[in-house]
């Protein structure tokens, strides 16, 4: 059974004078903005700082003045930023941006990028980009072109692992799956101490984690079939130290690593890596809203020769 | 301005007690087949033991018992099977193939690999593989699954180069290029000794050739525009050779190499590709009619970092 792991991204940041997301708006309003792009609540945390909603298709973080919300699968989250801009005035709104990691099976998406920035482009003016090769891992993004300055404080960091070994699929498949054991497999109360937690196992397969601590958030989520694996880890703060336990839980064929407004990047993947790493891509870009963009792809040695994949007529989806 | 030059590839296999495809059929009716999946043909040249017709997207090769077709860009080259399935009668098959790469955009495709393998039923049964993995470069193939036996001495070679240097992309898309200039180039005339050429320079990129010599034949396709370039060798004799020449000639990101029946790559192929090459995959499957085919790809270390690729809307393919 194929799912499609790979993540879209949108983050809305607004005036806070103005309106406070996480106080002045009910969860009637973010039940319909979530269900706006085809997903689901289905249960949610909050501190005075942040509330973390668990979604069907992925998740959704709310701060006084900042939104951001990640789906998979075939969800269009495209539709949940005109959602939220059809709600409000566009004046409470300092800025926009969209992200969509390449699919694994492009063809079974609602819309591409470009039509994506096309839906946006009807709001707000802005500037897309591309980081990585067309016909290997890349991320699109889009953000808003305006006069907003990013703090260089508010940093964000995603691991993807692609391709994970056959025993990490197959644990994390295994039907009598419980998030303790997930938890557990991936250390997580040991590496995230004071963190609170909200997962979710689902079935037949996938896990998604929310943890928040104050401001602090991280999130988890899992597509664990061997075919099409992708495990994503997300943060407002530094996840490069994570690497090594990642790499040794999962033991991927792949790593994707994007960073926002970390300056030190190669200084500070440097040893964190397995040898048998190479990077394929590492790509660059300072956006003109003084956001610090780094994108970059490991590729591990091909050490073994494998079969090729027999396909029965379900495991090529195809939508036209 | 983006063109998709990875290729489709069909070949049928017939009795030749029954007919034969160079001597008996007319060039009406390969015009005919040629068009019925949406490119033309340009010339062609003809020997004794082959025929080869350059065509606007690509390459028609024939012989007495076997035809190979090779199409480009957004051609529908399953219908040229079909157009020859609902000519002839299926007594005189003997194998049919099929075989398609991942594209650049797969969305402005006419149709996916899955519906091609349906319409191929239609016909004949066959089986159907996916050659590396789903979001790095692979090799669709599906094939005729009947009592037909592989000869192994009929070999097959196919190279293509991604990500082209920027001089080299930039030597391709000169708009005074000659043919004589690209044979120069690749140094066509000193490595393919005896082969007849027939060659073509397309408005405003790219560049075809043909060369036959006796039953031998080898096709270049290049697709020269910085941010989709491909270029690909194809032949029915050894090209491995080759690798050293075209990596310095075109200083290639990634390479891909698919053979048939060639026994000993993993032997060939070492000391012939430079060390900042590593192989991401290596896939071999014996198939059931005796042919052995072998898969690799290989990514050159990103030893510097760019900057993101800055879209316009056009940059982005999207035939939803």
């Amino acid at each position: 059974m194929f799912f499609e792991g790979s993540e879209k991204k949108a983050q809305i940041i607004i005036n806070v004078d103005k309106l406070s997301l996480l106080n002045d708006i009910d969860d009637i309003f973010w039940d319909a903005l979530v269900n706006s792009c085809g997903a689901k609540v289905l249960s949610s945390m909050t501190n005075t700082n942040c509330k973390a909603l668990l979604l069907s298709e992925s998740s959704l973080f709310i701060w006084h003045n900042k939104l951001l919300i990640i789906t998979c699968g075939t969800s269009q989250l495209v539709k949940a930023i005109e959602f939220f801009l059809d709600s409000y005035p566009i004046d409470i709104v300092q800025q926009i941006s969209y992200q969509r990691k390449n699919e694994y099976f492009s063809h079974a998406q609602p819309s591409c990028f470009s039509q994506d920035v096309k839906t946006l482009r009807q709001y707000i003016s802005g500037k897309a980009y591309r980081f990585g090769d067309l016909d290997s891992h890349h991320n699109y993004l889009f953000h808003q072109d305006n006069n907003f300055k990013a703090n260089i404080n508010d940093k964000s960091y995603e691991i993807v692992a692609y391709h994970i070994s056959e025993s990490a699929s197959k644990m994390l498949t295994d039907p009598h799956l419980t998030a303790l054991r997930i938890r557990s497999m991936f250390h997580i109360e040991e590496l995230f101490p004071h963190f609170d937690f909200d997962d979710h196992v689902f079935h037949p397969f996938g896990y998604s984690l929310n943890g928040i601590h104050n401001g602090r958030f991280f999130t988890i989520h899992i597509t664990p079939q061997a075919e099409s694996s992708y495990i994503s880890v997300s943060a407002n703060f530094d996840l490069i130290n994570l690497l090594p336990q990642l790499i040794t839980t999962l033991a991927p064929k792949t790593i994707d690593i994007l960073t926002s407004n970390e300056l030190n990047f190669e200084k500070k993947i440097l040893n964190k890596l397995p040898e048998q790493f190479i990077c394929t891509s590492l790509v660059k870009e300072s956006l003109s809203i003084g956001e610090e963009i780094v994108f970059s792809s490991y590729s591990q040695n091909a050490q073994h020769c494998s079969d090729a994949i027999n396909l029965k007529m379900n495991n090529v989806v195809c939508s036209l």
